[in-house]
This record gives C-alpha cells, sequence and structure tokens, in this order.
C-alpha cells in the first residue's frame, strides 16, 4: 500500500507549485548502523504538497515546519531494497516535482576506519593561503568575492589542488594528517577566505575546487597512510547560507528579539558552560550570541537542525572517507545536543576522532569536554568527544619558554601544567600545540630564534598527544596578529604561487634560514613516525631544576629520555638524579644530531637546547 | 583468667626495668564508636617485661618495636567497666612499674557536636603574637627559649590567657571560630614561636599556658556559640620531639641515609601526589623530604604512626573540646594514611570539621582533596578531608585588585577562577581568605589602601565559602614576608602587651586609619552572621564589565547584591542586565552604610568600592 501523508490536504488544489530545488544530502548510503535517514526537500510552496516516495519505499516520518518551502521526510534505509527511488511532490495526481534518490554502497571498511590518534602529526592548512594549484579557479563567476592577492584579507586563490601537488611536501615533512581550515563553499561578499561563514554545508567552495577533488586529495592522503581532517562548524554558518536567508523555523538560529537585526555579539565566555552559578544572560550570550556579525549561531537544540549537522557531517566521512573532524568553537554550541551529535558520529564509526576546540584556560574545564571524564562527571555532563585541544599548555608554554627559573616559572611552568594531566580520562587523545590560524605565530613571539622553535617543537612532538604544527612555522613564517587582525598569521607559504619570487615548497630552493627549520622539522616529525613508545608510552616527569626539564617516554621496549634546556646558559644534569629512569643504561642516541651520548655520572646540555636521546 | 603477654621471656630474670616515664595517651573516654585504644608505654627497657593490666582487663594486643623502650598496648573499652585500672610491669612477680589508666565518662553530645562551617567567620591567631595575659609564663625553666620581644622571630610572650582575655574583642569583630597556630609544646632553641616543630604532641607549650587554660579557652569560646580549631601537623614533628630523639621504629620517620643526618630538604612539590607520571623522586623528596631543618618527616604510612596521630587528635578534640581541626602542610603527607586519618576522626565525630591546607595552584587540584571529589575519583582517590582551603582564589585576588579590565585580568581574573566551582563537591565548604601567618599581608600590597582591604574583605565575606581573616588586618596592619622571612607578617598586635604604647585591641583607643579598617570588618562581620543567604545560599555570577563584578547570593527568602567596582573610575550599571535576579526589586539596602538604594534603570558605584544589597 502506498502511503501518502497529506500537508495542508484542504488547501492542495489552490497552490502553485514550484520544482524541487535543494534535497539535502543529495544521496546518502545503504548499510549504515543508524538505518533512519532525514531527507530536507527544498522549494517554493512545497509543504503544501503531497510527498510520495517510489518503488515501495515508505516514509516512516514528515515532518513541515513554519516556512512551507520545506519538508523533512524520514526513511528506513534498512528497509529499502532499491539503489533509486524517486522523491515525488504531488498536488492531487499531479506530479509536479521529483527527484531521484540514490542510495550508494558502502566500502566495506568505512564503519571501521581508522582515524587520527597520538601516532600523528596533524599539518594544519589555510587552503587560502597555502598553495595555489589551479589559476583557473581562483575566481568563479557564482561566487561573489573574486581573488585579489593584494588585500591581506581578500581571496589569494590557494586551493586544493595546491596541496595535492605538495602532497610530498607535507608527507617528507612527517606530518601524517591534515587539518585544513573550513572548505565548503563561503559566499560571503568579503573576507571569506577563512571558510567559517559558510554558505553550503554540502559542497567544497568552488575557489577551492569541487567535492571530487576534496575527494581526491583524501584519497590520495589515504594511500600515503595519511589522513584527512574535516574542519567542522557546528556553532555558526555564513549569512549568506540559503537555509538562514529563507530560514525553515526561526529558530534555526538564534536570534535577539531585542537587538538590530536580531544580531547579538557572544561575550565569548564559554566558561559559563561549567559555571555552576553563571547567570542566564551571560549563558545565553556566550552559547545563543553571534560568533560575528556575518556568522548566525546555529540553535542545535532543534532537532531538525541537530538532525542536519549530524548526517551533513557522516556524509562527508562517508563522501570524502575522512580520517577525522575537527570541531570549530566547540563550547560555544549547546553542550547536551554536541553531545548527540557526537554521539551519533562514533557510534557510526566507533574508531572515528573528532577533537574539539576547547579554548578555555584550566584542566579543569578543558577535561569536562573529553569523553567519560570525571570533570564532566562532576557536572553531570558527558560530551561523547573523543579528543580536545590541550589550551592551558599552548598558554603556558611561550611564558615558559621566555622566563627564567622560578617555582612557577620557566619550565616549571610547563611541569605544572602536566601535573593536572590526571583530570583527563583519555591523555593521549589530547591535541597539543603552540599556535594556530588564531594565534601569533610562535616565531613572532621568539623573533625567529631557531633555539626557540627546537625546544617548542621538540617538546609538543615528545610528550603525550597529538601535536598539531600549522603551515609555514617549519619554513620560518612569523605573523603578528596584534598587526591588521588575522591577515598577518595567516601569509601565504611562499612559493605556493607560480608568480613567488622564492620557494620554500621546495626544499632546494629553501633560504639557509628557512632549512634551519625545515630540517629540524623534518628530521624531528620523520624520526617520531615510528616511535610507539612516544605515541602510546608512558610519561615520566622530573620537577624541572635550574630551567630545565626532563621526562622520559617508555613502554616495555624503548625508553627515550627528553631534555629541554631553557636556561640561557649551559647546565650539567647530575645523571644520578634519574636513576629510576636510567638503570642500566650507560649510552643513547640523540634523534636529530644521530650523536651517540655517554651518560655516565653528568651530561651537559648547551644553553636554549633540546635533546631527545633514545636510550639503549 | 589473667592473660600476660611476655615478651624477651627467656631474658626477663637478666634486666634491670626502669619506670614508666611516658604513657600516651595519658587517658582516655569509654563510649567511642572506635572502642579499640592504643596505648604507648614508654620507659627504659620497658619491652623486656611482660605487661599486664588490673581488673581483669583484656590485652588485645601487644606491639614492640626495634626500640625496647616502647611497648604499644591495645585494649578495647567496651569491655572494660571499671573507671581506672592499672598498667603493670612486670619481672616475673616482681612489679616494677605501673600506671593507672582512667577511662573518663564522654559529654553526652561530644560524638554528634557542631563543628566550623560557612556560617563561621575563622579569625587566625598565631598566640604569640597576639596578646600577652599572663607574664609569668613568658619564660619556663624547663623550655628553652626565654622571651625576648627584641628579637623578630624570638618569643614574644603571647600567650592563651591573652586570647582569653580578647575573646570580647574577637567576639564584636564578628569571627566566630579561633584558629590558633600550635600551641602544643614546641622546645627548640630558638625560633620555637611559630609552634610548627612540637616537641609533645599532648601538651600545651608552658609559655602559652596549660592544657586546662587551653581547655577554657575552647570553653569560653563554646559559651559564646564560638569555636576553638586546633591547627595540627601530622607532617613533621620537632626534631627534639622526645619520641624523635629516641624514635620507637627508624621508619617512624624519613631519613636519607645518603644524605648527612638522613635529612633532605622537600622539593615542596606537591602536585606529584597527583602527577600521574610524577617520577619516583621527586614524589619521595616532596613527600618524605623534611619541611626544615628542625621538622622531621613523620611516615604517616606506618601504623604505629597513623594510630598516634589519629589517637591524639581525636584526644585533643575529645579533651579540649573542639569545633574543627587545621591541618598543616596537608599535600605533604602519605594520601593513603590521610585519608584513614581524617575518616577514623568524621567517623567518631559525623559533623566534625577538618580543613586541610592544600596549598596548591589550580581549582583541579585542590578539589582533588576534598572528600568524595570526582577529581580525586579520576585519581582513584577519596580523601576524606572534609575541608579544603581556596589558594587559588588567594593567588588571583590580589592580582586582579590591582589589575585594569581585561580577558582574564582584573574582575574576570576572580570570576574565572570561580567558574572552576564545580569540580567541588562540597563548594560551601571551603575556606576563602587573602592572606594567612605564611603570606604577604594584605595591606602590605595595597600599601594600606582602607579601598582595597574593603574589597577583598567583602568579596571573601560574601562568596561561597568559610571567610578566613588573620589578626591585625581589621585594625590596618601589615607585614612584608620579603623582610626577612616571616617576622614582618607575624607582628605583635599593638595593645596586646602592657608595655605597649597604643592599643588598637580596645576599639576606644584605636587611631583614626585602625579605626576605618576595624569598622568596616566589624559591620560586615557582624552582618554576615545572621545571614543564611551568605551562609548557604545559591550563587549568581555575572561577568565582569569593566572591571566591575556583580554576584548575588540568594535562597528561598533573601536575596542579596554584591558589587565589587575594581575600576578606577565611578562605574554606572545598567540594572536590566540583572533582570533575572532583579525581578521585581526597585530598592535595597545596603548592608555596610544601612543607605537604602534605589534599583531602578541604573547604579552608579564610586570607584575601587564594594556595595551589598539586601534586595527588599
Amino acid at each position: 500500500m502506498k502511503k501518502i501523508y497529506t500537508i495542508f490536504a484542504f488547501s492542495a488544489a489552490s497552490i502553485a507549485f514550484a520544482q524541487i530545488q535543494k534535497v539535502e544530502p543529495a544521496f546518502w548510503w545503504k548499510g549504515m548502523k543508524n538505518p533512519e535517514l532525514q531527507i530536507l526537500v527544498y522549494g517554493k510552496d512545497i509543504a503544501k504538497g503531497e510527498v510520495e516516495l517510489s518503488d515501495g519505499v515508505q516514509i516512516k516520518d514528515i515532518q513541515k515546519v513554519e516556512n512551507p518551502n520545506y519538508v523533512f521526510v524520514t526513511i528506513n534505509t534498512n528497509e529499502i531494497n532499491v539503489p533509486k527511488f524517486k522523491i515525488n511532490i504531488k498536488n492531487g495526481k499531479k506530479n509536479i516535482g521529483s527527484y531521484t534518490y540514490e542510495l550508494k554502497q558502502r566500502d566495506p571498511n568505512s564503519a571501521n576506519r581508522e582515524s587520527f590518534t597520538s601516532k600523528d602529526v596533524m599539518y594544519l592548512i589555510m587552503p587560502d593561503r597555502f598553495a595555489n594549484g589551479d589559476e583557473k579557479n581562483d575566481s568563479k563567476p557564482d561566487l561573489t568575492e573574486k581573488a585579489n592577492r593584494t588585500l591581506p584579507n581578500g581571496r589569494h586563490g590557494g586551493d586544493l589542488r595546491g596541496i595535492i601537488n605538495n602532497l610530498d611536501y607535507i608527507q617528507n615533512l612527517g606530518a601524517t594528517s591534515v587539518w585544513l581550515t573550513p572548505v565548503n563553499e563561503d559566499n560571503e561578499k568579503v573576507y571569506s577566505y577563512h571558510g567559517y561563514a559558510q554558505t553550503d554545508l554540502y559542497k567544497i567552495d568552488g575557489r577551492y575546487g569541487t567535492n571530487e577533488e576534496y575527494k581526491e586529495l583524501s584519497q590520495k592522503l589515504n594511500k600515503r597512510n595519511m589522513k584527512l581532517v574535516m574542519d567542522y562548524v557546528t556553532n555558526h554558518w555564513g549569512i549568506s547560507h540559503w537555509l538562514i536567508k529563507d530560514l525553515p523555523t526561526k529558530d534555526w538560529i538564534h536570534l535577539f528579539s531585542e537587538e538590530k537585526n536580531g544580531f547579538k555579539r557572544s561575550n565569548y565566555k564559554t566558561t559559563t558552560q561549567f559555571d555552576t552559578n553563571a547567570s542566564e544572560i551571560d549563558k545565553k550570550v556566550a552559547l545563543d550570541g553571534w560568533f560575528d556579525t556575518t556568522m548566525p549561531d546555529i540553535n542545535q537544540k532543534n532537532p531538525l537542525v541537530l538532525k542536519y549537522l549530524t548526517q551533513n557531517a557522516i556524509w562527508w566521512i562517508e563522501y570524502a572517507e575522512l580520517g577525522g573532524l575537527r570541531v570549530d568553537t566547540y563550547p560555544y554550541n549547546d553542550k547536551e545536543a554536541m553531545a548527540k551529535w557526537a554521539k551519533a558520529i562514533t557510534d557510526e564509526y566507533p574508531k572515528f576522532n573528532i577533537v574539539g576546540e576547547t579554548w578555555l584556560n584550566t584542566a579543569g574545564h578543558i577535561s569536562a569536554w573529553q569523553k567519560d571524564s570525571k570533570t564532566g562527571e562532576a557536572a553531570n555532563y558527558n560530551s561523547y568527544l573523543p579528543s580536545v585541544m590541550d589550551f592551558m599548555l599552548y598558554d603556558e608554554l611561550p611564558k615558559a619558554i621566555k622566563e627564567k627559573e622560578g617555582w612557577n616559572n620557566g619550565m616549571n611552568r610547563i611541569y605544572n601544567s602536566f601535573t593536572n594531566d590526571f583530570l583527563y580520562p583519555d591523555i593521549n587523545n589530547v591535541m597539543v600545540f603552540f599556535e594556530n590560524h588564531d594565534t601569533e605565530r610562535w616565531n613572532e613571539i621568539f623573533n625567529n630564534d631557531p633555539k626557540a622553535y627546537k625546544l617548542g617543537l621538540t617538546l609538543i612532538s615528545t610528550v603525550r598527544g597529538i601535536p598539531q604544527i600549522y603551515y609555514g612555522s617549519e619554513v620560518g613564517m612569523r605573523g603578528d596578529k596584534n598587526k591588521g587582525g588575522d591577515a598577518d598569521i595567516r601569509r601565504d607559504f611562499p612559493g605556493g604561487w607560480k608568480s613567488d619570487q622564492q620557494n620554500a615548497l621546495n626544499p632546494l630552493t629553501q633560504t639557509p634560514e628557512q632549512k634551519e627549520f625545515y630540517q629540524f622539522t623534518q628530521k624531528l616529525l620523520n624520526w617520531r613516525k615510528g616511535k610507539d613508545v612516544i605515541h602510546t608510552g608512558k610519561t615520566k616527569n622530573f620537577v624541572p631544576q635550574n630551567n630545565v626539564f626532563v621526562y622520559f617516554r617508555y613502554n616495555e621496549k624503548e625508553n627515550v629520555m627528553v631534555i629541554l634546556n631553557n636556561s640561557e646558559k649551559e647546565e650539567t644534569l647530575d645523571l644520578k638524579h634519574f636513576a629510576e629512569s636510567l638503570a642500566g643504561v650507560s649510552k643513547g642516541k640523540e634523534a636529530i644530531s644521530d650523536k651517540e651520548i655517554s651518560l655516565k655520572n653528568s651530561l651537559m646540555i648547551p644553553a636554549k637546547t633540546s635533546m631527545i636521546i633514545e636510550l639503549k
């Protein structure tokens, strides 16, 4: 029996219907763990018609909303035995709109796919600023902002092809996963290159390439045993998103009725999420306030919105064979809704990793965002979010490197930070970094001092967690956040454009200064690739002395001694102090220099120098 | 049947025995929840004799140790029906030592006694520096260090009588409980006034008074519905303690065999307690290292030591009718042993409060020391310690008051600190303070600025927790920790000595400057006394704006608005922002000025000023 849901049946005869303009997701897959699929069908006054599915496909549920241009049709993919069926919109007996819906076969390894872990090093790229591989797509007729490399905040032409062309460079550097800032369509008039004001969640921005090229990049990474990590934005979309311009429901986004155009800026105080005493107004402004004028705040509490975000993320994982998600502005979202979102995705892909941008100051707060944390439990919360970012370490790291020894200063600052690790239920699944696309560049802070870079990179590459590096710093790029906003920290990679005078993407044409940064990075990250002891080994911390921090990474097979001498002078370690980790050891090999190191009695470490010693 | 334990029976005939020199505890009580009592009996070669108890009293267990001068006799007080019995030491049939042991009757309300809570304000006194009520005990023949008020680090003569004489002053000030730094005998040769190097745990130092006077003080406080809180030291004793000079077992204290005299200084890094990756050596030096050269580190892991510490604490609670314990250097102790210690005491006195000196930087660490915390659970630990000290707030408070507004500066610093409250299982049972006997005095930091004092005192007196103030600051006393160690922050209270030129303990003779501090303190603390809404009410925090922090304390009956304007200029609050807490309210009364405040539209707050408004 054909089941037809009739909406506004009484008035059906009197309406002029439009064609189906959008169907999202445009297609889906059979064999998902969750067989339910909610299909958004969009067209002028479409809700005034009747939805009928061909081939005996049953409608499990149909939802209409305030706006008659939408219907949300739920089906059970388990019950469908045809690869394609039709969604028909009928006016009485007349078929006035039709869409052929495809249910594809999944890759048999899809559900069980591997994802980024502490075995990986994450390379963060802003695609507009990395390399321009396809000059033809720099500007597109249907996309407003045109390329103009002379504008610091303009589109510069970098694209997916540029990344694909430089996979050898990235792989040789030692990165094993790539996080791109958002590449979905962002059709804002200006300042659109960052991609965080998305206008189509199912379509790669034409100036970066196509959905097919995005998939090509992912597949080429996978072939290299590398992973593509999508930057996912649940908190806000672009104000020019087609769904925002024709809202399905008023509460799809957060509108502040008392403010002009409903806009109110977030107070950015996301500690209100776990502040049991936060005022309602502060929490509301933090979570529901807009991240920026062009970024309406999405209401994840609306079940239709949550389903849309969940299916969209799964669609990209499945379609583009993704190896992970990084989620923007995580604590700005409704946390209960996000727990459902993260759980739905990880239920579908049990090994899949999702790291949230948990930009908070204390391990207490940050750990509360990690799945199964006791700190979350203290607030009756389980995020189901596998991974979080160690912003506490990020805060402390540059301060520490700049400081002299002190009770809470210099390397003690870093040690102190690590003493909070007990709060994390899965400390290996924490992202460690000293900069990203939103921060002052490390090399700016340290005025391109290779010593400071080496200390910082050694640390994040050898401590617990997933090191994340930011494109260009490996050749000494700098950038000042205080100089005209974010443009300076997102400079073009030298050599990414044909017209560039100098090419740092080719190690042969790097300047001597670039080489010093590059070669250290390459050596260290490639060394790290094979080191289980760094990926998953235990840690033993020794309280810093004289601004020297020593820790060991060890497992049953290996033992690595890491020494960070942050002192302005050469320091000599009395090795007896480390006897519990050095028992039976008399020598080792330093990982960067490949030199053999004698470990009898004492060890001299030059000023502002790190050593990574594989013990023998 | 008489049961006699025979020790070294084969050689008993050949030894010359000495008398019983010490029995600890000297007496005990019937009707304790835990009926077992372990009695230490001390005398030359006493372990070579036989212990016999009179009146059919059974010995449950007897322990001898390396040192033959000790026996530890366990009895079950439930099974004893006589008020007194004899402990006899026998050499064959000859009785060569005897001690009459008394089991007193408990006060029927003892077990269920009340203890300090967030209803209280704690007044911290260093007894040597507060008031000299009895000049006859300034020096004692049997105690080495004599009074010399000209020495900053010497004994100045303050005593218990001085405190008893000034109870009106303390009560009128608004304090409801009194924490004295240790008053047990500290017979070190010099620098003994602080009392943290105790040489007898069962005896008040003769220069402070007698056990009876200590009990008198407590009883007189109780009559005023106030409480006496003992400063208990489990971590270390004085090197001249009789038990240390004749150690029962070598492992009674921690001796570092490789160091001279077994002394090694602690590294004070007590974060190692919860650092899952701490090296053994760092943790050992932190916990087993000595706090100072005269303070051997006690080994709480030794069951005899733990029993001694537990019974001693209970003895003082029962004997002196105590209303709480403050425990010194809490995280320097073995944490598993301390959990047993705290549990034993609170099992005996279910409402009894114990606050640990948890001098750590983050709420993650501090909260982990509070009973039933999820953060403790994250490290598989339950401390059973009811109360902890909010050293994170202490750290942030003076920085905040000194700073201008900033994302993490000024009042935002304090607000940020409070956003970690969710980590505490019992946030009302947290001690809040801006100084104590180990820190720079607040009035030194702020150069006696009454405005800064009022801001600080308003905060600690109106937020959640138990406010603790430090003697003398209420009359503007200052003290610089960087000037000759701790002497300057522990100056004599003016007027505490007969010869003092000026008396601040009498409000009538206070200087105008002293009056300003005193009158504000007195008004605020006395106002706080009756305010359930402050003691146990909920809190609502509003994110600071323009360096003004506003929070509300509220319950079903009352609602109090606290405003701290830390800005250098007058600020005007738009009261609409606080609508959720001000609904239906149009006026209030300011608690210090008693002025009626109109709460329509806006409210002007002068620069660097606080207001506490009881809403109507």
